[in-house]
């Protein structure tokens, strides 16, 4: 891979630490420096602004504007939605003698940025050296409470240093905020009002008619003056600081959004302002202290270097996989059903927020297996959008449900009609995570009560989308783009095929169980689908006659004339040229037998106990050779199949690339934001890469590989009312129930029983 | 097909006649009457406006403005470029005792609209019913000068009928026109001037730099009031008309864009203002009458009907005929090096006056053999624009240049990049035409000093463009759309690869030709271009090397998996879903079988001779079913090789649909504009379909094949200073020299010599 990691913070084991100040690092670290509570998300910008480059973003999860698009061919979207930033709550402005503070153009030192992952912290401080020769040192710490999640914290601190200073301090709440890419703030009507101690503000958006309500109160011991601007509520404070002295100001902020707007929302907000009195920012603090502390002791992942040579690297592995499992879950943790993870999360506007069907092939397995009511509320997601994905299905002139490959609200939103019309791997994905999802969790309820219906309704999009080809009457998918975004229009995907023909089988499969064993929940589902028992036998039947391109030496092609493609040698493409997109001319991508990330090989992760090891391993011979990993999931999935492989070198080299994609900015472009859903694949690469978790067959499986820099690697892993915990060390893997009933697994292929007590597997079985 | 006739207009053997008015009909008739000098345009628009739905276009040809566009990804056009509505110089309102002329609301009778193709001109007459009962009977008569091309007249004719009339009768030239797709007027920083009896207006477009001059000259008798408004300079005149008595308004009209704008075009309207004033409208009409008179002398194509059961729809076809011929020549006929064919001319917005690959692909024949000078210009057209060719291909990642799918000045303006950057078929056509071109006249100055840099620079762009198979080591170009339109991005499309056999061939000889033959001018090209010979013969292994999807019994695969394809019955989509990109999802239109238009079956057209009847047999019985026609080119193709074929039915029925395209409105499209270069390929119908003309084989040949409906069918063509004239009949046809000195000819295969005396051929050979 042509990708390179920069080396910028500060390793650690818990923490991520900027010393001292890069102002073309600035956006990256703003992003590094993100933090989420699910509802809020604020990337790491200064609370002062400044001429520092930045993207302030400040955002809230499912708040969104809409914009119409030209007119164009149907089923082409004519309005797109985007994630826009919200309440701006951290907005301070502090002057001496003055002079305003700005680190984009004043001198400082002693700068230190520190993200702290047990308490889920950002804290800034730096000593200020005033033109005027004053000292100042200046603290910023702010969090997102975890459960209350429409507050927010900040707190600044002031010490004069070496002289007495006049110190102005504002403080605001600004719904004065521009979206980059249109550059253009969405915010309208606001109603504002600034009085002692306390700043209420509420907009609307122009289009899509959301009102958020931000609320603040502040602890200034000093006599404030409050003022308004067009969208902004300020206080203000004069005082001196005396030598020496050190004085902080607590910023209580409540943001708020409803769905009732108005009057409502306003009085809602007031109270909610009120409530949160109640509590001191150093309580709050405590108790986001606790759930973090909770939530380690269960998810920890813990590696061990296994010499003094591997230390350094294996300390940032470490500090790598503890920044995605904290990040994730800080994007998402079940908090909510209306919303859904966004490739960025709440760290960034490129992709403008949207969840792809990254959710369900990529991020579920975290949940499943850490937190198994968020997998659940991100399926409920997908099913409390099922009208959406029918009417998109129509607009396909198809039939059931077509889910979008891009989305806040369910609609599809992709404007790019050859990834909108031509991807149907979102709908065999959530075909997939309800089958996962229930296959993990045994949810049966879930099933008969949501599952069944989506699958239906996806069932019938793509008995409605399949065709038969004209000389192998065989059902295929015509003109699609597989996961391998560089290849469009094509017929018979292996990937789409294959995943049809499985959403299918399990439609049919389910809906047959569901009529003899629900028959009640059945009648009522078919009466309101209008579904009738042969439509349940055409699936069956187009899944029994479905092409899958597999040829003798179980080598299968990616889509129809795949092998016949020119050859391009990824090796021979300049570093310079990437990100392909930015560089090749658009059509020149999609030509060669370069892909972009896993297609095939997908499909050998997802169905894993489907397919022989010796299927696996000619397809990742020839196709791991091809891919140039444009998409920041393709390493994982590699490094998965190549522990199952035994190929270890190549799997932690994949590996490597997986944590610290955001931490060493490896596909540079973490300015725009992290890439959560790839952050979900770091976890998935250590549980089933390294670990050899297999849970896509009967009951739970492993077969672990310890790489050889590793002495040891531990974690633990929710199922079924039990924790699991694995320590693996190089010589033997040790498994035992820390909580629940026994379980039988297979091990390195082996049936076993895992109890309370310790057991150990030697490495290899 | 789903197609059908309107039957609108009378027919008559040299008018086209509307008796009463259809306002539901009025766009379409606009169309049919537009008038056009090459330069100028304009729809047959009422005069005095009103509220009648219109599409009140005046256009001149080669005046556009630009529009950015949204970035987009490398070698996606991130500007266009679109024809707009030029100065509005028929703008006339008549008021009669204070009421308003506007057919759209007012009594009228005896609506007659006449399109007179012996003169060119338009003229309009009625008798407006006012409200106070008074009876007016009024005459519009305009037309474009043939010769002083930036001339234009427009005489009203009012004539009081049963009463005394107050008239108020304004005249003016505006350049406040909206062009329709964007609601927009593009004009700007207006100068304008009005003084008794003269009008001048010049206006800036807002991106393109373009500057337009218009002047008028009013042949009032009353004394006028002027005025101007925001972007218009008007002359009013307030009189009786006594009972019985009748006056005429004569205008004549200049419009300039000569490129200099400012004061110097000013002053050159002024002049040329001036100089109009030399000439009269009657003595231009006069001249316009021996113009069209001159042209249908050598150029008129007769059909005779057989028998009185035929007569009225061969009337219809001979009037259909005429109107091709004089729409083509009224287009283009060589006027202008700068300028190209538009796909609907200047009769409207539609396809935003491009030029597409048509241009060589179709119109050539029809000026290779009426006016040599104009296919040349044509030509001229493509190696003026050569650099923006260059800059495209540039774009595209590739070498040489690439010809525009689109354009009006060179540069590519199609937006949608699934066109512009997938279909190769400009450049290929262009090769073609040059190769034709000289093939034909016999040019070889044309083909040292530009043809032959054009092949170079073409043949350079497809060395870099194709690609080997992986599997097959052939060469290809992959990732490409077809001429079937309805196929993108697809691998070894038949008529690409064939074409760029061809063209990298031709270039190859042509190249090495000249290297021989014109060394001095070879050098000076090898070292402008930095030719290599090894570039050269690079070009001939690539030819060599091309795939060429044949099989065994001459069927030719259109591209790679085309036979796999799904099946539609195109037969069985209801007629309500044409066209279908309105009623189809858009993807769902790319992954059947059906195609929109002649692809394998185009290049047996273009190189005929170059594939025996088999071939043509078994791909035209393959592909003719599969066949919908969504493009209007279409039909005419397909009516040319089934004459071929010996499939008169079909060819006659094909045929059918070319000649009136727009006469009958059968697209449902006229509204938009006329079918320019459809339009072209009527006259290739007949020419190559029913007289058998084939130019693309030593010399030129013909195979006659009469319609039985037919009795007669009598036409000429230009040939290297000859007239050929061609009279068919039922059981011979007569072939003789009208000018120009014995040409050696095959006729059914057999070769002989025509000379000035007529000789017979028996039908059928």
């Amino acid at each position: 891979m042509a990708k390179k990691a920069d080396q910028y913070f500060r390793v650690d084991p818990w923490k991520v630490i900027e010393e001292g100040f890069d102002p073309a690092y600035a956006r990256v670290s703003e992003s590094v420096f993100s933090l989420a509570n699910e509802t809020l998300g604020v990337r790491g910008c200064f609370d002062e602004g400044g001429s520092v480059d930045s993207l302030r973003g400040a955002y809230m999860n499912g708040v969104y504007d809409i914009q119409a698009l030209p007119k164009s061919y149907r089923g082409i979207v004519d309005k797109t939605h985007f994630m826009i930033p919200a309440a701006e709550w951290l907005a301070t402005k502090i002057t001496a003698d003055g002079e305003t503070l700005d680190l984009g153009k004043a001198r400082f030192h002693s700068f230190l940025r520190v993200l702290d992952m047990q308490s889920g912290t950002l804290e800034r401080s730096f000593v200020w050296q005033t033109a005027g020769g004053k000292a100042i040192r200046i603290t910023f710490l702010r969090f997102l409470d975890r459960t209350a999640r429409e507050r927010a914290y900040q707190r600044v601190t002031l010490e004069a240093l070496n002289a007495p200073a006049d110190i102005c301090f504002a403080s605001g709440l600004s719904f004065d905020v521009m979206h980059e890419g249109y550059q253009k703030c969405f915010w309208q009507t606001p109603r504002l009002q600034a009085s002692d101690g306390m700043l209420m503000a509420q907009c609307e958006t122009a289009a899509s008619g959301q009102t958020v309500f931000a609320g603040a109160l502040l602890s200034l011991a000093y006599k404030t003056e409050a003022c308004t601007d067009e969208r902004g509520a300020y206080l203000c404070a004069r005082f001196t600081l005396e030598k020496g002295q050190k004085t902080s100001i607590d910023k209580r902020v409540v943001i708020l959004y409803d769905g009732t707007g108005g009057e409502t929302l306003w009085s809602h907000g007031l109270k909610a302002l009120q409530r949160s009195r109640e509590v001191s920012l150093d309580e709050a603090l405590n108790a986001q202290r606790a759930y973090w502390d909770a939530f380690w002791r269960t998810l920890d992942i813990k590696i061990d270097p296994s010499d003094e040579e591997t230390a350094e690297a294996v300390a940032a592995e470490q500090q790598g996989v503890r920044f995605c499992s904290f990040q994730l879950a800080q994007t998402y943790n079940g908090g909510s059903m209306r919303h859904n993870i966004g490739a960025k999360g709440l760290t960034g506007e490129a992709y403008n927020g949207h969840a792809f069907w990254d959710t369900e092939a990529c991020c579920l397995p975290f949940y499943l297996f850490t937190n198994p009511e968020a997998a659940k509320s991100l399926l409920m997601f997908r099913y409390n959008t099922l009208p959406q994905a029918r009417e998109r299905a129509k607009m396909l002139d198809c039939k059931g449900a077509c889910y979008p490959i891009a989305t806040l609200n369910g609609e599809e939103a992709c404007s790019l009609w050859q990834h909108a019309s031509l991807q149907l791997q979102p709908s065999t994905a959530v075909a997939y995570g309800i089958w996962h999802y229930v296959h993990v969790t045994g949810d049966e309820d879930f099933l008969w009560s949501m599952g069944a219906e989506m699958l239906l309704e996806i069932a019938r999009f793509l008995a409605s989308r399949v065709e038969k080809g004209a000389e192998t009457g065989k059902y295929g998918f015509f003109g699609v783009m597989g996961p391998d975004e560089f290849h469009m229009m094509v017929n018979n995907n292996a990937y789409t095929n294959y995943m049809g023909k499985r959403t299918l089988s399990l439609a049919a499969d389910t809906l047959t169980e569901m009529r003899s064993e629900k028959p009640q929940a059945y009648a009522l589902l078919a009466e309101k689908t209008n579904l009738s028992e042969d439509e349940i036998l055409s699936w069956a039947e187009i899944a029994d006659g479905m092409f899958v391109p597999m040829g003798e030496n179980g080598l299968i092609e990616q889509h129809d004339g795949y092998f016949n493609l020119p050859h391009t040698d990824i090796h021979s493409i300049p570093v310079s040229q990437f990100p392909l997109y930015d560089h090749w001319s658009y059509d020149r991508i999609y030509r060669s037998d370069m892909i972009k990330q896993p297609d095939v090989l997908m499909m050998l992760y997802l169905y894993n106990s489907s397919f022989s090891g010796d299927v696996k391993r000619v397809n990742y011979d020839f196709y791991e050779p091809r891919t140039i990993h444009e998409s920041s999931l393709s390493p994982a999935i590699h490094s998965i199949l190549a522990a199952e492989l035994g190929k270890m070198e190549e799997a932690v080299r994949f590996f490597g690339f997986a944590t610290r994609l955001d931490l060493d900015n490896y596909n540079r472009n973490t300015r725009e934001g992290l890439h959560i859903t790839s952050i979900a694949l770091a976890w998935v690469n250590i549980v089933y890469g390294f670990a050899g978790l297999r849970s896509d067959g009967e009951g739970l499986s492993f077969a672990p590989r310890l790489p050889e820099r590793w002495s040891r690697l531990s974690f633990s892993i929710l199922y079924r009312g039990r924790v699991i915990s694995v320590r693996m060390e190089t010589e033997k893997t040790a498994f035992a129930l820390a909580e629940g009933s026994d379980l039988p697994v297979r091990i390195y292929g082996r049936e076993c029983v895992l109890t309370g007590t310790e057991c150990f597997f030697p490495a290899g079985g």
